[in-house]
């Protein structure tokens, strides 16, 4: 198999490209590194033992939990899904929520459903990168709309709808965003739901992170809100239970609903029926309540302690956001320094410390003087290590000309 | 929320329909009916309590099995496959093994991989309707290649292809083909490996059923006879250890798998960290090849009754394939007779028994005389009670003029 091949492959295949930043933080995967990169919740607070038993549980009967079942999901699971989203404020029912294999597929499928090659989405600047990873391959024209510490910038989206009024989506973490970590305000949400009537657009708002407050009280989801079914909501369990299930859902409107859940059984028929059991009977067993209520007690801590080893040890024009929730801070180094350059050069191998740089977080224009944050990881003796590390390193580097930007040098 | 939307679907969706077959299904879905219509395996079979076993083991653990993983999937389960079907005469590397979520999704990335709207896809004549519903999203235009005992008619195919040759991809199920039950012969296998090389041809070859062969000896896989890379390989454990752990695989050539890998992370991120788990725990602790060959010995029972049954209780000019393996017998009726009204007028309500019509696996011009019959997931004396009470039902209507099709009704 040795003859090189020709063949040739989908258009689409343009704009699906490795991920530099994926490449270097694999490079750097050694014991000795800190690594605030990822987006993972802290394994040692997964519910092990329960899930042991409940799974000990499920395989104790015929089998059925390892058989097919329909592509919707397990009525069970979309039943207490549904449950829980009404008891929190945002009425569902059974039928309006089709489980995925995680909020990722949940892109995949939205993205398979709106988006034409050359058409407009509408994404935040900066946004997840997971999002733009599951919506590149439909080849969509981004136009990208400002965020501040409220949230999505309404005003900015309104003058964007009238230069874009063909735009057909829009894209948003509503709360505690990924990577900046800030929360959009109820006004600028209720603000939002009347442009997407006015210019027939679908929101997608992305909550994985939604039940992970630690401070305040909860702001109504934009599915709540909705007037005329034009939000699709995601959520998902990895961070609430065990990303290793692979669980999420989708809720949408039945016009919506019934064509995604068309494109989930094109894709792989369904999710996990054994996981989806085991949810089931792990909120019929257990309570996910209280488990929730223990996370958010653990990670509150440890974005107190982050937040402040940030302000204690980082150079003074070093800003930072103040999540109320989530996994993540969003650090704003001065204009014009490059943390991909940094990163590379001092962080890595001086300090021992990784991060994700900000610019693959932007759909248009990269800003390359940002970094995003993970504080729900490591351990509180590690997050104060990282930062300490980190901040001797900027300390030393930050007006160094090595990491001034040369504009074009990333394109 | 009752205000209709207007939003606008992606082009895609008008190939994306509801199978009016699947509706009939659900519909007919209760305890009194005896079904052939899915392709389910036998329930009574899984290990489950090997399952119970492996999941305590890894539950016991530190919650490492509940975490996020890579998105090419664990490494000790892609070595576990590369290992079997390398035992198998398929030699494989770990890191030409992809963990994908069920064979479907194998379907769907390699659909994304390689259709541009319009793209030519060259697919058997009747096909695995699931491929067609996978790859329908990315519009592609269908030619149709004849199949015979002897599988793939490569005659056919050098004939198309001469007037096709912008026909980028082929996909088949050379090993106890889904909707017919039969199996390609080496030298057809040889033949068609020519064509692809000739027409630059990317192969997907399709082989959930490889290992349930309850006659004859295996004949090398298309992936083992492959010189140019050309062939992406699906295998699935959904068939051999339980579909509801959502696991298959796919096989090929560095420059093929790298780019099946970024869609992967585009499309879910990665498959269950817990079922991978657990299928390495299983084929450590357990012997799997034990396992398949009593769902072998169990199967060829089931396929030997069920055929003696069909020629016991059918109508002299019904004709059916003789499967060596899988799941599945096809059954031919008189030129001119219609499947799926019989179905709905007669099978349905006065036999109880449901089957799949073989309209829906057609690609191009539909056949309306032909049924797609399971023998894996029902008792032998359901099998006999089931077809007995078809046989009947087709003696006293087969040539009843109700069920003779007007042409182009279907459309």
């Amino acid at each position: 198999m040795g003859v090189p091949m020709s063949l040739t492959f989908s258009r689409r295949m343009d704009r699906v490209r490795p991920s530099a930043i994926r490449e270097l933080l694999l490079h750097g995967a050694d014991p000795s590194l800190i690594s605030f990169g990822g987006g993972y919740p802290d394994q040692r607070l997964f519910p092990v033992g329960d899930l042991r038993s409940v799974f000990n549980d499920i395989l104790s009967g015929d089998g059925g939990a390892l058989q097919y079942t329909t592509s919707d999901g397990l009525p069970a699971l979309r039943a207490e899904i549904a449950g829980r989203l009404s008891r929190q404020g945002t009425p569902t029912r059974t039928d309006d929520v089709l489980i995925v294999q995680g909020g990722q597929q949940g892109l995949d499928l939205v993205g398979k459903l709106m988006i034409d090659a050359g058409d407009t989405v509408i994404v935040e600047d900066p946004t997840f990168l997971g999002a733009l990873i599951a919506m590149n391959p439909f080849e969509p024209h981004y136009v990208t709309v400002r965020i501040d510490d409220d949230g999505l910038d309404v005003e900015h989206l309104e003058e964007l709808l009238r230069e874009h009024p063909e735009a057909r989506m829009i894209y948003t973490v509503p709360d505690f965003h990924n990577p900046t970590g800030v929360t959009m305000s109820l006004e600028r949400r209720r603000r939002l739901i009347d442009l997407a009537n006015q210019y027939d657009l679908l929101i997608v708002e992305d909550t994985p992170y939604r039940e992970l407050r630690y401070d305040g009280e909860h702001i109504p989801t934009l599915r709540s809100l909705d007037t005329e079914g034009r939000v699709v909501h995601l959520g998902s369990y990895s961070k609430i239970l065990a990303p290793g299930m692979r669980l999420g859902w989708m809720v949408a409107s039945p016009e919506v609903l019934q064509r995604l859940s068309l494109l989930k059984l094109a894709a792989d028929t369904q999710s996990s029926t054994l996981n989806m059991s085991a949810v089931v009977a792990f909120a019929r067993d257990y309570d996910l309540d209280d488990h929730i209520g223990r996370l958010r007690d653990a990670y509150r801590v440890k974005r107190d302690v982050m937040l402040s080893a940030i302000d204690d040890h980082f150079p003074a024009d070093v800003a930072r956001t103040t999540p109320s929730g989530g996994l993540f801070t969003w650090v704003t180094f001065p204009e014009g320094f490059d943390s991909a350059a940094f990163m590379k050069s001092v962080a890595l191998p001086d300090a021992r410390v990784a991060y994700v740089p900000g610019a693959s977080f932007f759909a248009g224009k990269q800003q390359h003087n940002h970094a995003r944050l993970n504080f729900s990881s490591l351990t509180e003796e590690e997050i104060v290590e990282g930062i300490g590390r980190l901040g001797d390193q900027l300390h030393l580097h930050l007006d160094h000309p090595q990491f001034t930007l040369i504009e074009g040098a990333h394109r």
